[in-house]
């Protein structure tokens, strides 16, 4: 789990997550790819509370087209797997797979934009930040 | 619904308040009893952002008691009943329970504190506050 | 609000929904796009408690393409716009659209399957439904 | 965090758990909870599908008395600290505490019923189940 451009992240399903149709609730599977890039910044030390703080920047899901291949379940134990695509001006592109085993439950291209954190407008991401990203 | 003392609010239950043991999942409860509370406030004229801007204070659950009594399922409509039992210096006392017609399903004694929104200290209900809520 | 293929239903915003970057947390207006599906099925009489217990299906999210345009913010009106674009075999394609008055924040496609709810394999929408649908 | 009377699962926090108000919204903390009374009985080889299917069984909240003393906020790691207080017949006491490193943010008592999984009434605690948690 280095500061690579693929990174894993386990979750574990709880019932918090599920719903009465006896699976994982869809929109949680957003909730555990949000952990997954979170991780994945803290792993090459970069701290989303100094970012708002100092740069007063923030990531938000810009776009994401996800597909729901299988559905997970109470006590599953799932991998979150994510891949960095592309790093523009101001957006980062994700791949995010969902896996339980060698099954493949959730694929997903996850746009990320670069706002400022008050006027909530598409800025510039930080240099230091692409340079991080992009010599990885 | 007017300002009032005792206030109901509807709530319908959807896939995502459930859980996989077929019923709405426990801490989704209290999340219905903060709407209720939220829509209590707006029918007395207290816009939370505004407390937040102007007076810098919030108000947050300090304790809670709580009994469930019944499970809500899919689909059902339930009312939630709030009533002001107290009104402190620094915090407000609120009886909760919600209902599905005329079944008891939730029963809990909901203590709120004032808080300073940057210092998360304990403060004074401001005065305009109070007085409205007390004129009640 | 009729059963119409054009739906629209209000949401209003409250603590729950909103995370500490002070706007709506992305996954939660998946939750506002099921409710009001939830609520247009309703609207045209289609029972899904009936559906899962007598025909033995779920309605799935398959696939969702969704751009996040503005952020919604605490106390905020918003409404959900669903219209259904096409009824497949065992699919159901919807576009919702999420306004905070003339300001379009959610832009969504949202590709629904049709599943056996015990197998939770693909299967045909029942007649019944189809028809339902169909005559709108 | 073998399989004794106290038992503590670490926590981190993430976007989704945050509100706007900058802290964790105080429902989340009962997620937490019970994400570490599940890691608890899974500890002890107490397997909550198979106690579902088999037995017929669940294990939900009946009464809980909690006090928020400090709040937590984004990026925090906390602690769920987790301790059997008494086994009843048809119920089961814990004790839950979290933590801040030294700083106590939670504290509460939690009574679980044990009930039917269909008709939602209590039952026993299945003997071998009691037996087990007696024997920790």
């Amino acid at each position: 789990m280095a500061g690579i451009k693929n990174f894993s992240l386990p979750i574990r399903i709880y019932f918090e997550d599920t719903d009465s149709g006896g699976i994982v609730y869809h929109a949680n599977y957003l909730k555990f790819m949000e952990r997954a890039r979170t991780e994945w910044l803290r792993s090459i030390q970069i701290d989303q509370r100094l970012l708002k703080q100092k740069e007063h920047v923030m990531f938000v899901v810009h776009r994401m087209d996800i597909q729901y291949k299988l559905p997970a379940r109470f006590n599953d134990e799932l991998l979150v797997k994510t891949e960095l695509v592309e790093i523009g001006s101001s957006k980062i592109v994700f791949k995010q797979m969902i896996y339980r085993h060698d099954e493949m439950l959730i694929d997903a291209v996850v746009n990320i934009a670069c706002i400022d954190s008050e006027k909530f407008k598409p800025v510039r991401v930080p240099k230091t930040i692409k340079h991080t990203m992009e010599s990885l």
